[in-house]
Order: C-alpha cells, then structure tokens, then sequence
C-alpha cells in the first residue's frame, strides 16, 4: 500500500504497518515483541500502554507492565531506566524485553539526546525499544529533531493520524521488515485488519502531507499553528495569574485547577456558560481552532480565575475522587 | 450511533457495536462470553474462529477451541454437539463455555429447525451461543426464515457488511446490552475502535438497506441476484459433466477439481487466459458479477474440464500438499 | 540434583527437571517450546494434553490445540501429521510449532518406526517434537526399544514417577541444556518448585532403579509383572467371551461393556460386591496387584459377563451420556 | 484430607487447598478471583507476586499488576489503595479486581486496624481482598492479632509451611468453598496437585502444630524463639554502631550495608571466613539458630562494622549494579 511505503520511507524504516488506532499500534508492537514469558515492558508511569489500554499489554501480550516515576517530574531518563529495568536471568525476575518510551507524553517533548542514551542502553542489553509516538508529529514541528533521527533510534514507532493530524482514523506502525511481518499476523488474530483500506487512508495521506507537511521536519505543514495558538492561551491564563500544571512545549495547555480549588466538572459547567465544551483542565488545540474560539476561551478563564477568591482555602471538598486518575487521555 | 441502533433492533437484539471485521466481531463476541479458564469452545471444524483467525481465540481468550466434523457432513446437528459437548466441573476437563454455530458455512445453509434444537440445549446447560453470522444474511435471502428468526435463537451474532453485501469495511456485532457493554471493552484493549467512524458506517448502512434489502427478509435487496447467478454458474458446470464438491444453496460454487486431476493453481492459470481470477475451485458469487464476466467462466469451465480427460487418472501428482488447508476462505 | 543427572543421563538428554506431576512437566514443555501466538499444537485426539488437562495449553500457552483421529484407529502416524500439521506464514493460519505424541497412549504402543518418521518431519519443518511418557516406561518394558532410542528422537519428555512405576508422586521432565532453563523459569512463575525436594525425589529414584529397573531397557525391574498379569486378566476375559476395546500390549485391560449393555457404574457396583474398586471399564494393573485380587477379578467378570444374556439387546439406555467422556483418565 | 480441614477451621474459612509453595498458592488465588480482562491487581511495589513471581499474574491471569510505594514507607495503608485503585467502568481503564496484600512483608507487619480498613473498602466495592500470608505466622506470634482475626478479613490467604515454619515443601490456600473449588481447577491445568500427599502434609501438620502453636495465638509453639534471637542480634549490630534498613519486629535483620560502604557480596564474603553463609545484608532466623551460629555472626558484624571506618566514604563503586534488586526474596 502506497501508505505504508510513504511513512516506511519517511520515518527511515523498513516497513509499515496501516493500523486502526494509536492503541492498535501499541499493542501489535508489544506482542511483536516480546516471544515466551517471563517478560515485562518498562515505561513511564503515566504512559498511554499503562493507564489507557484498558490493560491489553496483560491479556493480548501476557506481559507484566512496570511504570517508572520520572525522577525529573516531567520525562524519563536513562537513569530512570537502569534503576528499573530487570536484567538477567534470575528465575524469581520477570526480565524487561521491552521499553516503551512516548513522545510526546502529555504534550511534553523528550529530548533526542535522551531517546539516543537509552537507545543506545536498550541495544547493549537486547531490549526493544518501541516508541508510542501518537503525537511525535508535535515534537519534530516544535523543533525536538527531525522524524528520522527520533524514528531510527527505535526498533518500532506507532503514529497517528487523527488527534493534532486531523484524519478521522488509522495509524501507522513502522519497523524492520520481519516485525512488521510478525506484527500483521497479530492483527489478523484481532481481526484489526481492512479489507478494502482506501477510503480511510487516503485521508491518512492527506493529514500527513498538509497538517505535518511534506518534510522530515513538518516542512510546509499547518501543524505548526497549534502551537502558536497553544502557547498564546498559556500566556493569557498565567498573566492572568492562573498556573499551569506543567509547561506548554507543544499543543496542550494543561490549567492548574487545584489551585484555583475548582474540580474538572466545575471547570467545564463554566465553559459550557460560554458555549465551549471541556473534559477537565487539559487542553489540547487544535491547528483549526479559530480566534473567535479563543476569545471565547479567555471569559471562560476570567470566570475560572475569578472564581479562586471566591473559594479561598476550602480545597478539603475539591480533592480528587477514589479511583478518579489524576492526568486526561 | 445509527447504524449500531439499526442493526439491533434489525436484529432483535438489545444492543449492537460496529468492529472492523468478522474476525474481530467474533473474536470480541468469544472473549466477552468467557470468563475465566479452564474454558473451551464447540465449533464445526471447518469454522472460521478455528481455521482462518490465527488462533485469536487461544490467545486473546485462552481457550481451547474443539473442532468438530458433523456426522451429516453438512453441518452441525443436536447430536453431533451432544456427544462432544464438555459439561459439568470434573477437573480434568475444559468444560464448554461457548458453541460458535457458522451460518452459512461455505456457502451452506444451517437449517433454523436444527438452530432452534442447539439454543435450546445451550440454555438448557447454560452454555453461551454465537453465530459467526458473516454471510448469514445469505440464508435469509435464500429463504431459511427471517433475521430475527435466526439471530434471537443466539447470545451474540456478528454479521459482515462487507463480503456479499459490498460495504469496503466493517461488521456488527449483536447481542445484550450486557453482553455489547463488555464487548466494547475489549475493543478498546486491542484498539479496535474508530475515532470518526462515519466514513466507514456511512457505507456500510447503505450496503444494508441497499443491498440485502429494507425488512428482516431481505425485502427489495440486491443480494439475492448473486443466488440466481451462482446457481446458473453450478448448473453449467455439472451439464458439462463437472462435479460439485457441495450444492449451491445461496452464492457460492464449489468446483471439485480432483474429479479433474487439476490443481487449483492449475484452475486458476486456466482462469487467467480467460481474463478472471480464482483462488482455487471456490467462486463466491457478487451481485454485481456481469453476465460478460460469466460467459468467460464458461470458456474457463470448458477447459478445465477438457483436461480431465487428457490427465486420465493422474492423480498420485495432484494431491494436497503438506500443510495446505483443504477449503478456502 | 542427582535425581535429575540420573534421569538425563537415563535418556539421553542434556538435562533434566523434577516437576510436581505428568501434567506439569507437559504443560511446562509446551510453554517453553511455544513462542509467540499465533502457534498450534499437534496431537492424537485423546491426548492427556487435550482431554485431561483443563485446558492448560491455552490458559497458560495461548496455544490452540488439534486432536487428530489416527487414521489406523490405533496411533498417529507421519500420514496423519501430514494431514493436519499447518505450515508455512499464511496469515490467516495458526502454525503448528509443537507436535505432542504419547506413548503409551491408553497402553498402547508407538512403534519406534513410526516416532522416527515423524522425528524426522518435524526436524525438517522446524517443529518441536514433545513426548507425554508418563507411561513411556511400560513401553520399554513390552520390548519396543530402549529408552534412549526413544526419547533421543524427541525435543523433550515427560515421564512419571508414579502411575506403573509406584512412587508417590513426582514426574522428570528432559530435553536440551537451554530448554530445561526455560522450563525451570515457567515452573517458578506457577510456583512449581520444592523448597526441600528430597523428601520426594528419594523415593522417585528407588521407582526408577527399582520398578523400572537398572538398565535402558528396564533391566531387573518389576514392572514386566504387571504385563504378565494385565495379559493374564485379558486371556480371562475373552475366553469367557467378553470383549477388549484393544489389544493388551503392557499394563492396561480395556474391557467393552457396551457389548454387554452395561454402563460403568453398573461394572463399578459388580466389582464393589466383590471387594474391588473400579472406576469404569479399564483396568490398570500394578506390578504389585496379587493373585488374590485377580481371584476376585474373575468372579466380577462372570458376574459383568454374565448380565449380557440378561440384558439382551437393550442398549438405548445405557448409551453414554451428553458430556460424557468415552474413555478414561 | 485432613490438614486442609485444619487449617481451614484454624483460620475461619470454609475450606483450605494444600499447594506446592507461597507462589503457587497466590497465582492459583488471583486466576480464581479474577474472571475476565481487563482487569488489575493492586499490591505493594515490593509485593512477591510482583517482584519474586517471574510475571505469573500478567502470564497466568492476564492481569496488570500495579505496585504502590507505601507513603509511610513502611506498609500500604488505605489512602494509597485509594489513591492507587481503579474503579468504575471507564472504558480506557484496567479495574481493579484483587487488592493483595502482604504480611509480614520482609519481616515487618502490616497492623490489624488497618487490614480491617482496607477490608471495608474492597468489600464496598466489589473487590477481592487476598494475603500473602506466608509469614503471616510470624506477625501473629509477635503478638500482633490472632490468626482468625486476621485471614478472616480477607477473601483467600496463603500461608507456607516452610520457611519459618520448617517443614521441607508446601504451602495452603484458604477461603470459601466456591473459591476453593476453582483454585483446585486452575491447580490441575498447571500439574500442581499431588497423587499422593501424605509423605509431604504429615510434615506440614507437624510444622503447624508444633512450630506454629496448637491455638490461634501459636500457644506453645517454637516460632516465638526465632524473634527473640533476631532482636537479640540486632541489638548487638546496633550496639556497635551498625544501622538497620528497618526495624526487627518479627524474626528478620536488616543490616544496612551501604552505611558500611560495602556490597551484599563483601559481607558474604566476610560470613565464609566465619563458617556462615549470607545472601547479602538481610538476615532471616529460624527458630533451631543456636547460640553457638550467633556468636560468630557477631564476628562477621565486627569484621563488618570495622570495614566502615577503612572505607570511609568510597561509596562511589558500591552502588547497586544495573538490574539488580535493591531488597532480597
């Protein structure tokens, strides 16, 4: 498929793989993988094959799953790695035979130079390396690195096409040959495979070509304009005095709720005020959002904000529910 | 979505979830039926679930998967399930969770007496059943009685819209909103859900209502043409002298090539000079298969079966290789 | 372990491992040769593996499991594997990567000859071959060959300590140096292991060295007792005019009550009034069973014998019951 | 038989199933609680199903397992299983089904008070609450509750009768007669069930009655004296100036060795030129350690202690190697 050629070509490797969703590449990439248990995967705590595959790296893969706090607080680094991951043959050990890395994870770059330390760490250990970059387009247009040089450091990557991309479905998994070979027998066992793909990659093609761009490096392509508009919001909420949970280094602007003592739901009766529908304090722009949206978007902040003194200190009711996770999808 | 609605209540069932493929309808269908091991499955040996999903119910839903051959050599009866039925809690055992009845099967139809007496057993031991459903639409059309007939006889159907219907992608899957709640889980765990499913849906209801037809018999439906053509294509063939490996019940044609001492390959090389394509000796019937189209396959008849009489009775050289299946897909 | 040097050296193979029961050592070999799903396990239709295990091959391999009916009603040979082996990468397939004989199967024997046609097979399509020898030993003894000529054709073997050979319990698992390793990492993860195996494997050795004997053909040991007595039994019965379901080729006695018309509890109630405990119609002998309890066998069987001229030809009640297994454990 | 009807009373369950070891006894309980993905276990980072099972959850039960770092350091209390678990039915998430936790967990207790707490909270939400209890006798003995009073909070607990206990193998695993019943299926699909016990449960009946103690509290038994030893010797480490990684509540030492600038093998090192065997810096006592093997183990802490002082602060090239574990089994 021209598809599968095209991303194979692009991201330097082998081969291609069209996939329904982000999760679909994920989970193929792992059960490639990984052969005979024991086996366990290694990847940030807060990483989408951990806490939004509704556990398919246990029932598809049989695979214990170990997420790693960031010492850092924002990315993980090979240090991280080397104090977690099992090594050896020890028989009580459930050895790491896959690293799963995401990038971006929330919106957050990790840089090519740590991709390449814990590359280079994996490959010294024969330990995969899989990079779930549903949002890898974000960090090569924010300047992180060209698509090639992330792609190649890893044994497989997944991308997708929809979310920042804007095709209504599919991903691409991408590898050597015989991976991808192994990877296209599992999705058959899932029945994850089209018969007639057509209709829904050609306008996979059409989100890489026009919303990345025609390049290694997004050239050309209207990606770019989410981050402008993302980093103009984060800029109007924090001179507004809103805080933000973390820095906006790509298209997600993640408000700082907690501090305004206003839970998710409040947050979003307040948007809905103003004609604007939100899941909790996470956002994630789009390269389509218009100005009139934004400027929608700033009364909904001066409500948000203003709504810090009226509570003062009284958090104690605000705090998190039991079972409630803590970060959006 | 409508097209879920539509079908479920086309059905007679309470609750309906789109899935990419027959295989994936099944495979979701089987893995929310079971619960826990030590768990096994009852099918036709000739079944899909066993023979053409690379082992997806072994290892998505750990079970083993018992194949049987119907003492008719047809299909499955009452009393080919009651004597290879597991039942009961001894320990050595891997007691029957799920019979997956396959209707058409090759083309053949599971009668609804015999459909009836097999759902009423499975109550009876509280045994789940499932219909891999892909061309049941075929036996509908055909006559066998209504869909709802059929598909309220079952806990779960999955029916392709793809296949005889023509839609380029997708299946449903049925059954109670129980059932579809935790279906649509597991979909989730194998990424095989669509984040804008429209592009795809949109097809597949036309191929519903367009192509099998508007009411539960099919009423006013494009397929039942495809019966008409393959059973002029079944009736040529044995006037020139051919054999049939089974009859032709809805739209498809089982050529039997040993009579020929041809092999399929050989069938199909004939096929090419003609300008038509074949697998093997099996012809699934489209209805949109043009009377040109079959006037070539006649040119196509007449040759191969004038190589039966220049083989003779060579046959030792044409018999199956190792490890190659017996019956196409 | 000296047990495990012992048991290597014994058949010929590089290393060995203790495990709990036959079962555990099947379930350990088949997930140590198994890799990655899609892959599918070979065997006769009435293998331990298949009937008697509770599904273990799936629950813990993810493997499906094929039962073939040996063509020759007796035992599997090269014809029928070639049958129903699956090769090749064929996408929708689920590859045959183990081929799992036993022997004996039922105390019936696998001729040497055939095991090495189908060792050969398997070598040359890359396919691992595992023998279930729980009862291997009562084939040696019969004169079929020695123990390394027949386990030296295989990958792996199971045989069992207890069963014939009278220890309490316990089986030994052999294969390659890299294969054990493997078994012994899948035995810890199912806590398979003996903290202070000796208070068992002691009295593993004195069965090896005592009941099947000293040498590789079973020299000096007692387990050819209980052929002679297992052939004595059968001689009894057909000279009273009863039936076998087979020929009695080491320990076992498969008397055909169905030619009586009677069921196996009606044999097991016959036998309880003459002081003996019987589970159906098969009689497993021991070489420790003493002319007294075959006194008392002969007045069962002209009891059971006797009732056939009483039941005439009323056999529709007694036909076996849905679920029911048609032979036993 | 006989000491599972004991051991059931003894701990106020319904029924009791004798298994090979701790291991086998957890990973046949989490297959039985557990019936469909997704689903998640929760338990402490340090737990022994996670770290010491080789994977057995994810391979067994397909289950994610979710370690927590306790807040206090020392053990899980209620607000990190909130914080921790996942309820509901998010369609992303892996629920969580079994809470296990573990006690003692490395030789310390996890209290009573807070058991019944986190027993409330699975109760009111439909999750399953099992014990690692294989040392749960130790936390008993140290006065800490009796043993019904605690395995009754739970819905399964295993306890080992080796380790502390002394008997060579085995283990049990209790709870009600449902949960038995399903343990023992899931016990033949892995081989784990004895022909005969006796030669292995006689052992175990002694250790519980005699080692243990004849009441709830373990009245009489012998456990009692291992504590006593194992404060003795801490105290002495102490006295000398040596840390503890923690405090000796039960009958286990932890030398804190990187205090000393010296690694697990240096001290053992140091334990052979004295006659006695470490593993590394964590001492675990039995009640039959004479007198005799602690006065040379206060020459090893000697030997150990004065190291300190020639190191000084070289902790540099001490560091725990990649891979390794940081606790012992």
């Amino acid at each position: 498929m021209s598809l599968e050629s095209h991303l194979a070509a692009l991201t330097s490797q082998e081969a291609a793989l069209f996939v329904l969703s982000g999760t679909m590449g994920n989970q193929l990439a792992l059960r490639a993988h990984l052969t005979q248990p024991p086996h366990s995967i290694l990847c940030d705590y807060r990483a989408h094959i951990l806490e939004w595959e509704a556990g398919g790296a246990a029932s598809l893969s049989q695979a214990l799953v170990k997420g790693v706090v960031p010492k850092n607080g924002v990315y993980l680094t090979l240090e991280d790695i080397e104090k977690n991951v099992v090594l050896g043959d020890e028989i009580h050990g459930c050895p790491t035979r896959v690293i799963a890395l995401e990038n971006t994870l929330g919106g957050t770059i990790m840089p090519l130079s740590e991709v390449k330390k814990i590359s280079a760490f994996a490959k010294e250990h024969g330990i995969k390396l899989h990079c779930d970059g549903a949002r890898l387009w974000e960090a090569i247009v924010a300047g992180a690195g060209s698509l090639p040089e992330f792609t190649s450091q890893f044994d497989s990557v997944s991308l997708c096409f929809s979310k920042g991309l804007g095709a209504p479905v599919g991903s691409i998994l991408v590898g050597s040959k015989k991976f991808i070979k192994q990877a296209r027998w599992v999705r058959k066992s899932i029945g994850g495979g089209l018969r007639q793909p057509g209709v829904v990659t050609a306008a996979a093609r059409v989100a890489v070509d026009e919303t990345f761009g025609k390049g290694p490096n997004g050239e050309g392509g209207l990606l770019k304009q989410s981050h402008i508009t993302a980093k103009k919001i984060a800029k109007m909420w924090t001179e507004m005095g809103g805080k933000l949970d973390q820095p906006t280094e790509t298209n997600m602007v993640w408000f700082n709720l907690e501090d305004l003592h206003i839970t998710g739901d409040e947050f979003a009766a307040i948007g809905k005020k103003h004609g604007l529908r939100f899941l909790a304090g996470r956002l994630v722009v789009h390269y389509q959002i218009s100005d009139e949206a934004v400027e929608r978007l700033e009364g909904v902040m001066k409500e948000a904000i203003g709504r810090k003194h009226a509570n003062g200190n009284g958090t104690a009711h605000k705090k998190r529910k039991v079972g409630e996770k803590a970060y959006g999808t």
